[in-house]
């Protein structure tokens, strides 16, 4: 049997462990054990059920983290995967098992890049820190935000961040996320009154007065987004009124919606267009708001242009910056005033059956990372 | 103790009757016993599990139909009930018990109306009839349209319908109901594409798509009413779509809705210009409609006149026509040319706890079903 690069090995390691949000299954000890052996000093930060650690090698700036997270998503139906999922094996050139793209592969190609790093540039400028959580998946309360409180408390800033978030979409770097769309979302509720259909001047039917609000909702233009955002996008996801009951007018609808937005708008200026509209069209409504995140944005610089460099040299081609998709950890650090970008392998398959990622991607990753951490911290001669 | 009327003591032996539709729990062999004893013939047609009878009296016309149902809808928890439901009394002047009002009080009172009418005029004109069925509050399939239909088989035709529904309001006879809106609803799916709210340009969001053809279909005038009408209503009772999942685009929405309409429009022309509507708005639609009853009407003719004229002279008071309401079994019997009209107790109790109906008002119901036969079935002199 071939032997496994180291990589590959700790990724098989990292999988093994039953990681499902928000436990951690071991992972993070693994990872340190491996970093203290570097030279890291680690802080073990666990708030409430969530497993977090801050690990940082040097003293001085400028500060390069990885930022990651070890639990995963939950398996499914266990039978339904050719593989158990948490017994990982390497298959047709595939690694497989849950979490082998998102994000157990990142997390392994990483600490063997800084494994290399270190044995090359041991005296390396700037730190090296790696920010990992057990909660990325889950309700991000206790996870990376947290830390970040922490780190701010002591005005202790990242200048670079890589979070190794599954970017790729074809081919490992095809794509990096150099930010996010905002995310907002708005529990609705109409009221009416409730009645029997066969009076209707006894009643007021909360969906006919919610109708050609909702329209007005679903064809309004929000912004046009930029160079680097589409434009702002408005979705309701749910609906619901009327107890099954063919006779009866409801009292009331509930409406769930989200928006995911551009740097062109903020959270506050989305609510006051709703609010406007809804009492335009003369509605007893009201609404729970949830802000799952900002948007945020490395439009340029040294991390981006380190990034393109080192897809470049190790993978030969571009890379294309891209902020769509689903929130990211990142929306935490970049607030910070932090560079943040996303690299990882291809998320074909993530949070699926039969996750699984190239095995030579993540041997690529590990390449990509530690080109990254040559460019940014190595003095040039 | 005072001895109670017949009307009531006959009343009180059906309520004790548990007859929940589909059951009849015998309260048709005590009115048929009744009605044997006056030379009614009598035809038992019972179909599938529905209890049903026709009785008529006379082989000449015109005939004379009294319509009734002897199911009740369920009790509710008995424990909310100052009284059992099914252990019928009379406290404070109001008899008490589940189909008091609806519609064991009527059956009662016309049978004791025809054994006084039949004792002073025994030779009298035409034929008297009723159409007594158990599932009125149910499915209305294997009742009144079945008996209706196996009359129509061997053409023997209703002149005149008295339907026991109760149709007052404030006190006895104040409203009669000389018609029903007719009520065809429909079952509106709208399919769009499902997706992850993130990716807005892969999924194609069908509450989006349906939110302007529902304002439009809310919007409508569908017609202006007539004399008898008020205008057609349209009512959307359920809507539904989404699966709770705050991130997800449904790929389809579900509408229940009801129209509730007038003779201005037939239900065809209705299932027409929806349709329209939902083509006009590009939606992926289908409809499975369901047709409960065309609107039926009897604007003026000898019922209508008899019943006004013994409303004034037993209650003293003018009586009003209407067409407003629910449904009844009135719409299977008016298509057959007969002359419809609905005259019951006070309906402010019916289906809930506690039904109940006023002692007196029962008695007098009764002298008012006699005073009408004497209208309609004695020669004038």
């Amino acid at each position: 049997m071939t032997q496994l690069s180291p990589t590959l090995e700790l990724a098989k390691d990292l999988i093994s462990r039953r990681s499902v949000t928000p436990e951690d299954a071991g992972c993070q000890e693994l990872m340190i054990s491996r970093l203290e052996a570097l030279g890291f000093k680690i802080e073990r930060l666990p708030f409430e059920e969530v497993t977090n650690f801050w690990a940082r090698r040097g003293d001085s700036g400028p500060v390069f983290c990885f930022a990651g997270h070890t639990d995963v998503v939950p398996s499914g139906p266990e039978a339904h995967w050719d593989h158990p999922p948490f017994e990982p094996v390497i298959e047709e050139g595939y690694l497989c098992g849950r979490g082998a793209a998102d994000m157990k592969g990142s997390l392994a190609a990483f600490v063997t890049a800084v494994e290399r790093f270190i044995e090359h540039h041991p005296d390396h400028e700037g730190s090296i820190a790696l920010l990992i959580t057990s909660d990325e998946e889950g309700p991000f309360v206790n996870g990376t935000t947290r830390v970040i409180d922490h780190l701010e408390a002591r005005n202790e800033k990242i200048d670079w961040c890589i979070v190794g978030e599954p970017s790729s979409t074809n081919k490992l770097g095809d794509i990096i996320k150099n930010g996010r769309r905002g995310s907002l979302s708005g529990s609705l509720k109409v009221r009416g009154i409730q009645g029997h259909v066969a009076y209707p001047h006894l009643v007021r039917n909360p969906i006919h007065e919610a109708a050609p609000a909702l329209a007005e909702l679903a064809a309004t233009t929000w912004d046009e987004g930029n160079d680097f955002f589409p434009p702002t996008s408005f979705q309701i996801s749910n609906i619901n009124a009327g107890t099954g009951a063919t006779n009866v007018v409801p009292g009331e609808v509930d409406v769930a919606f989200n928006f995911r937005f551009s740097t062109e708008v903020t959270a506050d200026e989305l609510k006051i267009r709703v609010r406007d509209i809804l009492d335009k069209h003369n509605l007893e409504w009201d609404i729970d708001w949830i802000l799952s995140g900002n948007p945020f944005l490395t439009a340029a610089g040294d991390l981006v242009d380190a990034s393109r460099e080192a897809i470049q040299a190790i993978m030969g081609y571009e890379t294309e910056l891209s902020t769509s998709g689903g929130t990211s950890d990142g929306r935490f650090i970049a607030p910070t005033g932090a560079q943040v970008v996303e690299l990882g392998p291809c998320n074909a398959t993530i949070h699926k059956i039969n996750e699984r990622v190239r095995a030579q991607d993540l041997d690529d990753l590990s390449s990509l990372y530690e080109n990254i951490l040559a460019r940014l911290l190595v003095a040039k001669a």
